[in-house]
């Protein structure tokens, strides 16, 4: 039988997200709103909808071969799975999830040591009991089935809670008092199909073009001419990082600089560019960028 | 301090259905896409928006003086509250539920007993976890944050799951070879509040406004004049049940007819009531029916 | 094999309209967005929707036993079937629709006769056919799929074609010149069917009730209280069509008068009600009428 | 020429509600996207949609003989106009709007003295002007087109504005520090047209039917049947404003008891009418209610 | 008069597709609501919108220049025109469609000739007759208004039907048994038109910029860098079919690549261009490609 | 402190099509439904939503730095403010909008002089003033809360209002006899912010990169390959404004050419530059053209 990778796209709250980024690196999955099992155009992949919650389990144990899930879920579950890399995106943004300890903003908890004997509700249920166990503070963790945030001080005393911009928690008068781990998406393996040669190029080959993708998303590229006598001061205005390519014109006084540039510095250097001597300035967007 | 009733509404997909029913008892209910303390037009009366998954922990608690979950979910936490009565409604229809033990169609397995060793994923860990053992049954239950129908065979071997009309599992390929439980809506109270007379007052007034109010979804007044001569085949048409009011009218010949029915027997009872004499019939809409 | 009768509902524009006039007739038609095969509440029925073009086609040769359809298309088809009971009722209105033959607003053509030797669009082909043949003048008659009154005068000469209130064809630059035919929706049957008498029954029963909620959908119950000396004054304010019901009250002095009016009528009665001496009145909806 | 009133409907935040309580009233009012001119199913009746703002100018000047607007607004352009009713309904509820003074949250101003010399924004330029003229206190009053909310401190001082329940304000962090005026739907009539008898009882039947509309929303009818001796306390749980209807039954046994109830008292006084011996206690939506 | 190019756009579910290609080949087609007659802005055409099935004899007629069809609807009718380009694209994807012959899944029928004497339904009656006709197999063919699949066995024998995926047959348990005919869609021309030098090379302009766009959406532009030594290693992983553009660097080590390449196997060239030595790889989008 | 520039960006109309500007151009800008203080991810600059027609009012009192808002409303408040540059973009398209005198179609009135002693409605209220005065004809001017062109001949005889394509007056039957004002977007200052250096060169440098992003909506990118021996031809075909740049291939028969044109020109270019001799075309998209 031919090789077939079964990959896990997480369901809910990151599946859209990650089939635009999936679109976006050269694949097309497409869910139709009934089905578990999404088409993708390349035969030698297998889609399945699995919740992030349950994805490192199934990884862990075999049923998939490759998933996307959070790392909090990884810790979770303690999962035993090889991690290919991170893919720093969510629902919302490109930034780090927060799992936090917050508290009613006028309740006298301060550190993590002043919930001894208290309540706290969290979906995180496993780590959070072993967060305060290491710690050695006795507390009751009980598991919620959501609206966590809006549960002190009438039903819990304290949450543990994932955040991005802590939003959410400043709208149900909840302060932070302790930030027990930063969250990112990962593409995780099973640990036997990564020793499958052709398992583990494919899954590369998919981080290459996942990350491909995602580098594009925050860069562009930048197109303009310069006399020569002016190439100097238009280099010193671009970033270091990547090193800009520099053509010959027929026309000889003229040289024509091609580069890539974070496309948040881009307001900021393009003005400069143009007092430095570059002109036919122009911004172009990028698909991928494999450096 | 003023006596309130804390009160717990079900969040999800029995929160729209709830508030409905209520708005038809006479209270209005009036939540905001982002607080879970909806308003309620009654200064006795305090809401929250609460999972029907921990409404009965959180009555149980104490937290709440009553609320509205299913019978499901009592179970599943075996919570100790007083049942004040059942209400056979759901986020569709007005049937009640049932949790079944469904495996693959094209599996072998035909009773519970051929699950031993087995994999089962449901969203009742407890309620499933008691009923195997109590047939000494050994399996392995595992919780499923949703999409549980479509786990077999993959994910897990069999499934225990909610169902109205079983299509879902259909559409799944599942067979349904045990009903666990059959699940309906239920008003639960602390049993600490059920004590006092005020707070048990104020939750069977409620009752008895829901139930007059559900009662009337699917009764309707009908009115109609008959001679006194075919009074006697007109009064055999109607349903025993509840006897019809008879009333004079100023033609003494005629006598006014008036009495209320099952909306779903009406289109069988009108054409008969048109053969025995009846005439000037009218239907007209019920909001609350009280016997 | 028990009696089913086999009933076709208009599939497009009169089919949210006939299953809506269905629910208010007792029977809950539920026609998911895939199937053609809608549930109906009631086990002696089977539904299938069915193009209001074709229903008359298939009722005639019995695949159907009955059916609702425009008269229009009865006609096209020139079908044999039994006419059981008008229902006047369209995608937006209570109105019969009209098939007209329209020209460009600037166009010579005056009359039919105008016409001879020309081009005309329409859907219905064969009445238009025999139309213009019983009239002796020859025009040729092409079928148009749609969207008929923007044809001319770029893709015909003139068109026929059915209209309500004649905003379209006026808002396309066309002019009115013959109303070929009235139309009203119908429900028919087939004619060996109707010599069965269970089903027969059924369908006058389905008759009776369709006809039943129409009549509540223009029609309001009133009642009021009026002292003995002014009951006839407020008799001679109501129509005389439907005679009212009086019943004694406890205090002899008043009487109580029950009636249905057409709701368009009762903007005018009430104001002439009080002025009769008319008081506590009220106006309550209906749900059906069957006089 | 035959007799037309032309009446102006609120364009705006009234406009769905104005055309709604006509439609319960008795006419069918279509304003299309498009057009300023709806149709109505009335001939005597010409309408014309306006702002409710410049209302009252318009009903003053003779270019329409009656419309609806509110109190406000009749008073910001001191028109001179014929009050006909008050119709106590807004955008979302069915309670007078207040227009008040009011300060940012955590400036010192508590009384209007305290702007001497302040810039106050208002869409209610001079009814505000009029209001701290007559108070001795000078003040710049600017014309807000809108947003009046969120312009205090950096744009404004102080401002007058509308509100229904203080939210808004106190969203955006402000304090009301005086009510300049209560405001509530009235129907005007120019005082010309209000000496044409045809017209004058034009609008009084309208006056009475949007009365009549209005008071059915609030309030319910309230059938049951009780025995002889519990008539008394059966009526005694009812309150006293509207004299139920009592009539005989064919069983001298039993009388029926017919009333009209607040809605908003339904859910306490089933209960204590079923106490107090009361049976097949129904309630039934009354469509128009006129006492 | 100055030119113009009367050109036909297609009604219904080509319609989005069709102006959103014009969109992307620079023209910007405008069709509002209620129009038939859309915008577009090029002063040298006029365009119309026609339902698909009567573009071909508009087209042949010269009541249009030109216009885009499906090669379906062009064979139904037997036109005499212009074939000038074919833009495989429909409504859901970029695949021809079929029209073929499906019967009942449990039908004893397995070839066209098991049909003989039975009832077919089609929109694409005088097609079908030909097909028959050809095979010397007698057939009823009977216009069907649509929902054709959903007619056997009841309502008809077999059907010939146009599907893109064959699953609303499947869907339908029915079986296909012949491929009449494959389709796509066709810009068609009037052959007088076609005679005509403006009105031909203004076709065949309009038919560059349609293939260049269409040939953009599933091309991309590939850019990097590579040192002379690895140029000939990164050549061989490159698709021979477009020759790339090799541009001198100022660093005369380096040399840029630029290229075209098939969408579909960017996923697995990017890898294989890294691992040979490629730099900075950059994809970036088209908008149209003109080889 | 550290500076801030206070930005007001325009509320209603204008406001999605300034924040998708602001975002081509390199700043995320986010308005929640709910405040008047949107985000931007420029630490530099604060935002506030203030309606256009007040903006000028209040940049040129410094509440704001600068702001966005139409060169009409600058005239209407005769602000005292910076003009920094035009944006010639509106809610729909990107073209002037123009303020019109006009009058009921069938009216005598052709020129403003008729108007003398006539009313005439407007939002423009104190420009409209102005302009008459100049004329020397007495008018009186009344403010009109919107929907102005449905006004004549009923509440007004003549109008000022705002146009893009005169399609609303027509559809009102009005007819325009005098255009009083041009009108686009623009980026203003205030005059004490504009001397200060660090404001203005912000200001600059937003105006720099507004206007780069508004030129590369209309532009595209194109580039091309051609052999030594026709790429005079091929130059001559391509528009005169922005010189192109060629640049040396390896194989050394051959050149790349690369420019920007016009969108709107290039289907009539891409035909020409391939008869022309070149080959490989291809148009790319540009997000920011500064030349």
């Amino acid at each position: 039988m031919a090789n077939k990778l079964k990959l896990g796209i997480p369901k809910g709250s990151l599946q859209d997200a990650t089939i635009a980024l999936f679109q976006r690196a050269g694949w097309e999955i497409y869910a139709s709103g009934r089905s578990y099992f999404p088409t993708i155009n390349d035969g030698d992949i297998e889609c399945m909808l699995v919740r992030a919650q349950e994805m490192a389990r199934y990884v862990e144990h075999g049923a998939l071969d490759a998933g996307l899930t959070g790392n909090d879920w990884v810790l979770e579950n303690l999962s035993d799975v090889e991690r290919v890399t991170s893919l720093t995106y969510s629902k919302q943004s490109r930034q780090k999830v927060k799992w936090v300890l917050a508290v009613p903003e006028d309740s006298p908890f301060q550190k993590p040591e002043d919930l001894a004997g208290k309540i706290i509700a969290t979906e995180l249920v496993e780590f959070t009991k072993r967060y305060f166990a290491e710690k050695n503070i006795p507390v009751k963790v009980e598991f919620s089935w959501g609206a966590t945030e809006v549960k002190p001080p009438m039903l819990a005393d304290a949450i543990v809670e994932v955040t991005e911009t802590g939003s959410s928690l400043r709208a149900n008068r909840l302060r932070i008092i302790e930030t027990l781990m930063e969250s990112e998406t990962q593409l995780i393996a099973n640990k036997t199909a990564w020793q499958n040669d052709w398992k583990r190029e494919k899954i590369q080959n998919i981080s290459l073009m996942l990350n491909g993708a995602m580098a594009a998303q925050t860069q562009v590229g930048l197109m303009l001419n310069v006399k020569n006598e002016s190439l100097k001061d238009v280099l010193a205005v671009l970033p270091a990082l990547n090193s800009p390519t520099i053509s010959h014109l027929s026309n000889s006084e003229w040289v024509a600089v091609n580069t890539i540039l974070d496309e948040s510095t881009v307001r900021e250097v393009i003005p400069k560019l143009k007092a430095a001597g570059g002109t036919g300035i122009v911004e172009y967007p990028l698909s991928k960028v494999v450096l």
